[in-house]
This record gives structure tokens, C-alpha cells and sequence, in this order.
């Protein structure tokens, strides 16, 4: 156990140190923050907070004990690059959740209630009566139940909607029908409205999203990916489409972002792109658990949301 | 008291006669249902459902003992036709309210995580970080607070919404913040983001949204009108949106139903129309209210849901 004051050291090209540096004050009474051009000892260096680790940085850290992330994925993140001795954790923010929860009602919501085909008939001066259904009446399939995956799928459930969810090990959830194993995978799709991905990205689940996955998708039905670009073969979902199989989607996250102009994506009739905002973290309400995570790596602790970087989650 | 099975006359051109027959059945032993062509006597007719009153139809039922309407609202039935003696009640039904407040927490969320902008900037390729932002930071005023705008904005509370509610009268409402009063209303709108209209449709409420109101809307607003499209004066909003006081509009009524195809709100890029679709009474669900009404007025007690004529709700 050690009683001096936590050297950290932070790398992202998308959060500020700053609004992490004074959240992260309210919860350790004193710490050193070291950023990129800064004048400091890199053996001193006791945590590492990421988003990407640029090559041989963390080498150069003998003393390192802990890498935490500054994203909910780790994706991102090469695991060559981590010294095999030092952990890796992920992050849990409730501010995240709360944000992709209501992404995910929002999109549900406007799909449920043919909002996406109104604004088409409302393009083209067609008054299309569609009657209303039960939220009870629509089946939401939540690819991917961690953290996020199963409080989409509560919140889901909350609001009436017929819920399912898939994770690679079965896991009872009340009120939710959960499968596991790639039956259930194609079983659950089979009877989904709308399937919403949030899984991890791993190298299993890089290019679920493909053409042989969506033969299962029952017609007429809706895709949303708030997991990352790479679950997607693009192409395929373009195919789906036109062969009337999907009947829309919603991507939050493309293989390369920002997407360029000339993708086929964009001006798509039946395609929504939202620029990788459904969710959002917060400093200010992380950083109690990445406080936590500080005070557990400099005591030797296993951190919590430690990463298996085997299983790349 | 009679012990007669009632004579029901049915008359509506959006509802079926026949699944009225069948959802009332299992809430009244033994009833005679009439309709236009059929060979009945008039004196014997004693309660009407209607969706509108055909010119001089009530008058020959000499034993007529209550009119039940079949829209939550009345406004579409002229009280001339009603005699004196005979009370009016509304349709109140769960389906009803149930896709109203669906209909209004999907138009929420659409604007709330910002999905109309991002339809606009799909459709132009363009990347355009919003940040999120939580349900709290986002004001819905509910104007109108009977049984629809109170399950409303109960509803959006709940979803963490800010909710400010306006009625004739003053009532408080946990966790809303209610006003009446001229000065109500006008206090209200400008602190709203979102202004979802669900009030009766009266002589004091026709054209109560018109650009002497929006003057008073927060700039970048939204006006959702799930009313009667005779709450709103047409051209004032359009202006509303070209001086960019209003940002949006979603319109589920409109003043001529369908909207004539030359119609200026079709196209418009900040105006979305949808068909009448908000709510959708289930004669199944109103089935046991509308049968208890029948029963009241055989006996001749106050009807459930009765209206005041001269208030017009």
C-alpha cells in the first residue's frame, strides 16, 4: 500500500483533461495529472487514462499499474500495447447509460410509431393512415446484454414493448426472453420489429451484422447499431434493404467516422445516420468510479469493470 | 326504472358498427344496436353513439335518454341537434389515452435527442455532433390538463422530462408545474422547449395557437398539436417558423383533414404531419365504460364523463 499521491496520466483526442482533471478532484484529496508536452517523469507515471494509447507510450511507464479507459468499449484500444502485468477496465457511467437509454426509446418510439414513414409521406403530401399498435404489439430484440444492453432492454421493457435479448452466456432477465448460442441469435431476430446492437466489439462479433445474419430478420423489420461500425458489413445492410428484407435502420456508428460524403449512407430513404451521439459520457459522473478505480490500482486491487482481454470485454 | 333491453343507434363514418356490437355484447346481457337503413322504430330508440349527428336524426327519437359520443372530443357534434333534455357524455378510453401518450413520448424524444435534425443533416451528408443532453434539461408544456394532458404529462415526468401543464382552471399535479390564466399560458410557453397542445376544442380555444401566442414561445421551440386543428391558425404558425421563433412543428390535426396535397405544411422541412394517427379509441377497452353509461341512462342517472354544453367539454 502506497500513501503517495496518485500519478496519472491522460491521453484522449475526444475528452478534455481539464473537466476530467476537476471531477476527478472532488473525489481523491491529491493527485498529478501528466498530459502529452508536459514536463514530468514518465517512471513516476501509477495510471493511465485513455481513449486510444499511442504506440510505445505505455512503455515508457515502468511503475504503471493500471490502464482505465475513457470509453465504454475498449475497442479502441490495442492490447499489444498493455504490458501484460497491468489491468485494463472499461467505463461504467451512468450519465452513458442514461444517454443510450433514451437514444434507444427515441429511435424505438419513432419506429414504433411510423414517425420515419410519416415524414416520407409528409415529403411526398401523402395523408397515409397507419392505426397505432400497443407498445406491447412491437418486439424489440437488444443484441448484447452488459451493462447497457440490459438497461436498454429494462427500459424497454418498462415502456410495454415485448422484449428479447441475446448475450453469448444464457442470462434470466425478468420480463426479458433471453437467448444465447447462435440459434438463439437467429431465433431471436426471426421474431424482432426492430433489433437494436449494442453488443462488444470482439473479434466474434466484428461483421455479425451480415447478410447471412439478416436472411433470419423477419420482414419488414428495423436495424439499430449504437455497438461500433465494425459490427456492420455495410454492404450487406444496403442489399438487405433493397431486397425489402430490412425495411430501415438506424446507425449511430459507421466503419469510418465521420462518414464520408459521398457514402451511400447518407440521402439513403430508409437509412437515419446519427453522428455517434447516442451516447455520451460525463466526467463529472464518472468520476467516482474511476476515482475508485485509481484508489484499487494503487493498492493492488482488482479493478472494477476489469477487462478480460481475451475475451476483448 | 325499465327492465327493456336498450335500443342503441349507432352512427359514425370512422367507426364499425359491428365491432361496437360485438365489444358490447360482453358487457350487456341483451341490447338492440340500429343503423342507418335498417327497419326500426325511432320512438324506441333510446341511447345514440355517434361520431357526428346527421341533420334532424335525433330529433325523431321522441325517447331518446342520452347521446354518447364516440370521440374523446365533442367538438365535432353540433349541440343544436341535441335535445334540451338529453345529456352528452365523451368517449373516455384506456387505448385511447394509452396511444396519445405514446404518440406524444415519441415526438418528444424525436425532437428531445434531436433526430429531426439529424433526418435534415442525413439527407445533406453532414456530420453533425449534437451533444446529448438528459430528459431533465429538456421543458414539455402540456396545454390542456383533462384526462388525455394529464396522463400526458404524468407520462413525461416520468420519463424525467421537466413538464409544465396550463388549464382553464388551476389544479396542482405532483411533480408539474401548472398555471392558468392568460398569464399562465404565456409564462408557460416561454419556458418550454416543446408545447404539446391536447386542450378541448371551444369557443375560447379555437385559433388559441396564432402568432399573438408564439410571440411569446421560446426561440427554437416546437409546437406538437394533437388537439383539433382548429386550435391553430394555420399561417401564423408557418410565419412563426420563417422568423425562426418556432423551429419545428408536429401536426397530427389539421384545420381541412386529409390535408389537401397543394397544402403549403407538406414539404415543409420543419413541419412534420402525421394522418390523425395520435390516438385511436378500441371499442374493445371502451366497450365497459360506454355499457355503463347505457345503463345510467336507462335508469336516469348523470352519465360517466358527461359534458357541460355551454363549456363545451
Amino acid at each position: 500500500m502506497t500513501n503517495a499521491a496518485p500519478h496519472l496520466y491522460f491521453c484522449s483526442a475526444l475528452d478534455k483533461a481539464e473537466d476530467w482533471r476537476s471531477a476527478l478532484a472532488a473525489h481523491l484529496p491529491a493527485f498529478k495529472m501528466s498530459v502529452e508536452g508536459d514536463d514530468y517523469d514518465p517512471a513516476t507515471v501509477d495510471v493511465a487514462l485513455v481513449w486510444t494509447i499511442p504506440d510505445g507510450l505505455l512503455a515508457r511507464f515502468s511503475d504503471l499499474k493500471a490502464v482505465l479507459s475513457l470509453g465504454a468499449g475498449v475497442n479502441q484500444i490495442d492490447p499489444s500495447q498493455i504490458p501484460a502485468h497491468v489491468p485494463l477496465a472499461r467505463l461504467v457511467d451512468e450519465t452513458l447509460t442514461r444517454t443510450m437509454v433514451d437514444y434507444a426509446k427515441a429511435v424505438v418510439y419513432r419506429y414504433h410509431r411510423c414517425l420515419d414513414q410519416f415524414e416520407k409521406a409528409s415529403n411526398d403530401a401523402r395523408w397515409m393512415f397507419i392505426a397505432p399498435k400497443a407498445t406491447s404489439e412491437t418486439f424489440v430484440a437488444i443484441l448484447g446484454l452488459g451493462q447497457l444492453g440490459r438497461a436498454i432492454a429494462f427500459a424497454l421493457r418498462d415502456e410495454g414493448f415485448r422484449v428479447g435479448g441475446w448475450s453469448r452466456s444464457a442470462q434470466p432477465l425478468a420480463g426479458i426472453e433471453t437467448f444465447a448460442e447462435r440459434h438463439g441469435l437467429t431465433t431471436l431476430v426471426s421474431r424482432a420489429d426492430i433489433v437494436i446492437n449494442v453488443l462488444p466489439l470482439t473479434r466474434h462479433t466484428t461483421h455479425i451484422l451480415c447478410g447471412e445474419l439478416f436472411q433470419y430478420f423477419r420482414r419488414g423489420s428495423r436495424l439499430v447499431n449504437i455497438g461500433r461500425g465494425q459490427h456492420l458489413v455495410e454492404d450487406d445492410l444496403l442489399q438487405a434493404i433493397s431486397a425489402g428484407i430490412l425495411s430501415g435502420a438506424t446507425l449511430d456508428v459507421t466503419a469510418v467516422e465521420p462518414l464520408p460524403p459521398s457514402h451511400p449512407f447518407w440521402h439513403h430513404p430508409d437509412i437515419l445516420v446519427t453522428p455517434h451521439v447516442a451516447g455520451l459520457s460525463s466526467p463529472t459522473s464518472a468520476a467516482p468510479m474511476v476515482a475508485h478505480n485509481i484508489r484499487r490500482a494503487m493498492t493492488g486491487q482488482v479493478l472494477l469493470n476489469q477487462v478480460d482481454l481475451a475475451r476483448g470485454y
